[in-house]
C-alpha cells in the first residue's frame, strides 16, 4: 500500500503534530496529543485510544512492521515521513520514526463527582516532573488496581516525557483530574474512604502501622519539593510517613511513591485473598 | 581571600578536571573524580572524601557561601573560574558553578574478601544506567543500613549522572566492588547468608513470603533489560519476585529495586526491634 509522503518540516500536518508534542495548552485546546514510539503507539491503539493520524518513516516500516500494522489498521489517516520530519516530531535524538496524533482521553478523566471508586485510591498532588509522574503511573499499574487522581496542578500526563516514562500506563489506568483538594477529600470521605496524607515527618504515623487490608484507603502524595499543600495534609484523616534509617530527604519522589503504593497494594492483595 | 583565577577552557587544570567528568577510564587511572554542585561537594567533604581542588565561580560564592566555606576549608587547592570554564566542567545546562576534584574512594571498595558483613546486603549486578544506579544507592541509604555490592559490570558510581542521582549516598554507603558472581556467592554463603535472586517470573517465590526478620539476607538485583545473569540466578539460594497485578514489564528497574530494598529493610527493622 502507498501512503502520502511528507518530506518538509513546513508541511502543515507535520507542524500541527509537532505543536502537540511541544505544548500542554495545544493539547488541551485541540483535545489531541502526540504519541511517539512503535510500542507506545501500538499500546495506545490497543487501549482504545482513537488514532487520528499515523506518521512513520520507511526505516520504521522495515524495523517495526508488526507494531506498525497494529497501528495502521486503526488509524484514520497515515503518512510516510522523511527522517527530517521525524526529527521535528521527536523528543529524542534518535527517533524510532513512529508517531500518532491521538484523541485525548482527558475528557473521560474530568467527571470526578460522578465517580464511585470502590478500591484503593492514589492521589498525586502538584507532581511537577513529567518523568516522575510517568514513573509513578507505571508503578501504580504494575502493583495493583488503583483509581488514580491527579490533584491540583500536576504536569500533563500526555506530554512526551510523561508518556514515555509511563510506558503507556496512562492509557490503561483509571485516571481522574480534580483541581480542588477540598472537593476530592469530601468525595472520598463521603464514600467511606480513609485518607492518608504522606509526609516526610518522623513524628507522623508509620505507614507500616496502617492496616490497609481492612476498609477503603486512599494515599495522598505531594509535590517533589514541597510535599502536600498544608490544607490538603490537614484535611486528610491522618498523616503517614515512611520509616527511614538514613536522611529523610534521601528518598526521591518516585521511590517514596513506590513504597507507599506497594504498601497499599499489599493491603489490597489480602483484601482480595 | 584571593584565589587564583582560571578563565580559559584551555587551562590544563580545567581540562584535566573536565576529563574526569567525561571518562570512567580517566577516573580509574588517575584515581580521581569530579564532583559537581554546592551541596554535593559539601557532602563529599563532610563524608571524609579528600578534596584535591575546588573550582568555583564568583556567582557561586555569592549564592552558596556556607556550602563553599565547608568545601574550601577542606580543599588543598582552590580556583575561581569563569562561567565559560564552569560550562566546560558541567554536565548540566545551568551549572551552579561549584566543582571539586576528589580522591576516589574506589580503592576502599575493592577488598571484598576481607569483608565481614553482618547486616543485610544488596547486590547490584550489571546495572548500566547511571541514573538508575544513583537512585538505587540513594534509596538504599534512606531505607536501611546495607552493605551494597556492585557485581559484574556495573556503570561507574562516580560518574556525574550517578553522583547526582545518588545525592551523595555513594560517599556514605558501605560499598564493595566484585567482578565474579561465584566469588561473591561463596563469600555470602560462607558467612551464613541466604541469597535471593530477584527475577520477573510469576512462578518464583513471592518476596512477601520471605521472612527477612530472621537470619542474614542478601538480595541480588540484575540488569535493567536482561535481569540477573543465568549463572548468578542459579547460584542464589532461591529466586524471588515482586507479586504484580499489572504487566510484569511495567515496573521499571529503580522501582523494582525500591520494593525489594524496602522489604529487606522491613526485616532489618524487626531484627533490631
Amino acid at each position: 500500500m502507498e501512503y502520502p509522503r511528507i518530506t518538509s518540516r513546513r508541511n502543515p500536518l507535520a507542524k500541527a503534530a509537532a505543536a502537540l508534542a511541544g505544548s500542554a495548552r495545544e493539547r488541551r485546546e485541540r483535545r489531541r496529543f502526540l504519541c511517539e514510539g512503535a510500542r507506545l503507539c501500538r499500546d495506545a491503539a490497543e487501549s482504545g485510544i482513537r488514532l487520528e493520524a499515523c506518521f512513520f518513516t520507511a526505516q520504521a516500516m522495515e524495523k517495526y512492521p508488526e507494531y506498525l500494522k497494529a497501528v495502521l489498521t486503526r488509524s484514520k489517516e497515515a503518512y510516510e515521513i522523511s527522517q527530517e520530519v521525524a526529527q521535528l516530531l521527536s523528543a529524542t535524538k534518535t527517533p524510532q520514526g513512529v508517531f500518532c496524533v491521538c484523541e485525548s482521553p482527558a475528557s473521560r478523566w474530568e467527571n470526578v463527582t460522578g465517580l464511585a471508586p470502590e478500591g484503593p485510591c492514589i492521589v498525586l498532588e502538584d507532581i511537577q516532573d513529567p518523568g516522575n509522574l510517568g514513573t509513578i503511573l507505571r508503578t501504580a499499574e504494575a502493583l495493583g488496581r488503583f483509581q488514580v487522581f491527579l490533584l491540583g496542578n500536576c504536569c500533563d500526563p500526555l506530554s512526551p516525557k510523561a508518556l514515555r516514562a509511563s510506558m503507556g500506563a496512562v492509557f490503561r489506568l483509571e485516571l481522574s483530574l480534580e483541581s480542588s483538594p477540598e472537593r476530592l477529600l469530601a468525595l472520598l470521605h463521603g464514600r467511606g474512604y480513609q485518607t492518608h496524607g504522606a509526609v516526610p515527618r518522623e513524628s507522623a504515623r508509620k505507614v507500616t502501622e496502617v492496616d490497609f487490608s481492612k476498609g477503603l484507603h486512599s494515599i495522598f502524595i505531594g509535590n517533589e519539593g514541597s510535599g502536600l499543600r498544608p490544607g490538603t495534609a490537614a484535611g486528610c484523616g491522618d498523616c503517614v510517613t515512611i520509616p527511614m534509617r538514613g536522611r529523610a530527604e534521601s528518598l526521591n519522589a518516585a521511590a517514596a511513591a513506590t513504597v507507599l503504593i506497594w504498601e497499599l497494594a499489599r493491603g489490597e492483595r489480602s483484601h482480595g485473598g
